[in-house]
């Protein structure tokens, strides 16, 4: 009998979980990884960092090398893009960058396609290449050692705020521009203004509610200046991260089901409906929010390694369920830490939910303690209730891994008034006597 | 009508908060506190900080003054202890450092006197004065200034090692001599023997499995060696830090019931069984230990403020309930930070609770991320259930606080197979791919 073959669509997080799963579970089993890059199993998380020369080889960022996954028996083709995929015949076809096509069957398929940049509708945009992988990070790298002062980062989301704190620890005079009237949409206004003060303090020049209107480039074609309504600014480079979509066209064009996100529909399993023994799973798929009840796309490592695991499992027989996500995000920026989960005031009411919510400041630490420097943490709660749907916290070092803290107590169904005396640690080095958090819950359990 | 009289016995976390809380429920009330020491509201919790020198002035660690009650409407009565107390009289009796006695009528009372340390069986340890007053750790800090070289700290729980941190911070040579095969007793063998190992790479001498025999004492009664079966050790100072036991003395001289674990009992709304109006609070008070269901006296800040603030409440006519402790507890040790929750692998062997458990090494950042350094997490759960049930933690900066997340999921009786799944934050300055508790969960469930 021929061994049966699972066939994976992509070599990073997700897809490569998937493809160690099943290796794992079954070693019988043919497993064949197709990358269209050089490199599996990276940490685009990390990109900023290796901009910003606190990561200083890229090679850090791999967590296995496709030779890494070789040598556990998984067939990795790197340098190959599927280009199409037949879900009748079981087959795929695999393109390499000289050209070559070639017809590869198999029994099971994960697709885990990721997500493309989207480039924005401003002239010149086109030809910046996003620094979404480590081979494009490193060709960032090569450009700006060959010299340039001044950048531009379009889009102040995090990766915008990260990379611009990457390219000013450069030395680089930067110029971050985003549309929107606030850094961080995942993160309510008010918590939003205290991100970009510390973007300011770092030196970035952050304009929000600017629309930028043309890449102005010299006659070679480099970039040197970008122009908004509100001025324009040197740029001797140009980063561009106005947010990816869901890669999803070769799956679509199969007939694979895409959801209002604009990823592809997947059951609890990491299932493709209709389509028995095919998977989907990381950036390309939608997850369950937990709190909203519907399918969203939330881009990022965690849920790609767990739901690429997941679909692993499930191709080789197994019965593993991803639980879905609640929304639950951690960045540094500059100065301070970063963490949201749940529903944000202004998710809430875009969903029609009804929310109370409280913010407080507080200390990171006991106020004698060397070291101690602010906290703001903002919870949101159902009314009546007092059930906890979301929070928000902004600080310094020690801040926002308590983040975590708040996303098992918006897991779990906790309300404020019961948080709010939750057996919670405490010394002098990590917290005042009443965790900040505790104070927040106590706040928000008034109004509830 | 006179107004009605609430009196606080005892003017630290627990006393001032319960005085406080009334204040501020019941502006007719008259609130009184007597206080045997000159001060109010400190944290005991800084006295190591104070010794080592990181934080400066004692007066840093008072957080409220008696001149900042009073200015609050609270009359505070420092220098002036409770020596009696008539329940049926409804009146106790004060006296003043000079030896004065008034007898005071109240209507509600609350006993919050704090524990006191319990002096080791060992010649020459009585005239040793427990550094657990802000009063008393001046004196200490005065004596370290007037000169030394070496110093013995006898207890080698978390307080004892932080002493022996400050006391090594000022360039003392420092030996820690601990009775039991292990230091810091609320963790299990396995993790304490890491938090050993901080403090031996800071340079603590440290001694387990050694038993205090003399503390030998030149000619003018001062300490100048610790002697014990393994050898005697230099010490021109001597820190007992062996345990401190609830002070009940007048509590239960008034008829008061004390529990088995020496500290009053009391209800969840911090009442005195039998006795209306009393209620009692903080280190002398039991808890309700939610996982062993009885109560236990584990004398900590945090439950001392949140059991104040309910006593009172229900002693202005509310109805505020505690609702229990489950151990959580975070300290500094040297490099290192130490958290634990719930039970342990010995607590639940010593309560007859079968568990399995699971321990993993990882990295407190993603690898490549500067500053990353190695985290240990250990979980304890139900076997077949796999419910939570405790976890320890040990790592370099970044880690403890993640006991928060352990805590709250034990206390919402989270499974480990859910917590591996949970949508926990991720950032490369924060953890890997999967946090740590993750990865925890993960293996702990594989035995469950």
């Amino acid at each position: 009998m021929a061994r049966r073959r699972l066939a994976i669509v992509g070599g990073d997080a997700a897809g490569m979980s998937a493809a160690s799963s099943a290796r794992r579970r079954d070693p019988e089993l043919e497993v064949v990884a197709f990358e269209r890059g050089p490199y599996t199993s990276y940490s685009a998380c990390g990109i900023p960092y290796l901009i910003g020369g606190s990561v200083g080889d890229a090679g850090r960022l791999i967590s296995r090398s496709p030779d890494g996954h070789r040598a556990n028996g998984i067939d990795v083709r790197t340098g190959c893009e599927v280009v199409a995929i037949d879900l009748a015949a079981r087959t795929l076809t695999a393109r390499t960058a000289a050209g070559a096509e070639s017809t590869e069957p198999f029994d099971e398929l994960v697709v885990a396609t990721g997500a493309e940049a989207v480039t924005p509708p401003i002239e010149g945009a086109a030809a910046i290449e996003p620094a979404r992988t480590v081979d494009a990070a490193e060709r960032l790298r090569a450009a700006l050692e060959r010299g340039g002062r001044a950048a531009v980062v379009i889009g102040g989301g995090y990766i915008g705020l990260e990379m611009a704190e990457g390219l000013t620890d450069r030395g680089l005079d930067v110029t971050m521009i985003e549309q929107a009237d606030q850094v961080m949409s995942t993160l309510d206004a008010d918590m939003a203004a205290r991100v970009q003060d510390a973007a300011e303090a770092h030196g970035i020049r952050v304009l929000v509610g600017a629309r930028v209107e043309e890449i102005v480039r010299d006659d070679a074609g480099a970039p040197v200046a970008v122009r908004t309504a509100r001025g324009t600014f040197p740029a001797d480079h140009v980063v561009v991260g106005t947010g990816a979509r869901p890669a999803v066209g070769v799956a679509r064009a199969a007939g694979l089901e895409v959801g209002d996100s604009g990823a592809l529909r997947v059951d609890d399993h990491q299932r493709c409906p209709g389509h028995d023994g095919v998977f989907a799973a990381g950036d390309c798929a939608e997850s369950h929010h937990r709190l909203l009840d519907r399918p969203v796309n939330i881009q990022l490592g965690t849920h790609a390694n767990k739901q690429g695991r997941i679909a692993g499992v499930n191709a080789t027989g197994g019965d593993a369920r991803f639980p879905g996500v609640i929304g639950t995000a951690v960045s540094k920026i500059c100065r301070y830490e970063v963490g949201r989960t749940g529903l944000s005031e202004t998710e809430a009411g875009a969903a029609g939910i009804a929310v109370v919510s409280a913010s407080i400041e507080d200390r990171t630490r006991a106020r004698y303690y060397p070291g101690a420097g602010p906290i703001w943490v903002k919870l949101v709660a159902e009314p009546g209730s007092g059930r906890l749907l979301g929070g928000q916290i902004v600080g310094v070092e020690g801040a926002a891994k308590r983040i975590d803290v708040l996303a098992t107590a918006v897991w779990a169904g906790l309300a404020v008034d019961e948080l709010a005396l939750l057996d919670l640690s405490y010394a002098p080095p990590f917290s005042g006597v009443y965790d900040p958090l505790l104070i927040a819950a106590r706040a928000t359990a008034k109004l509830t």
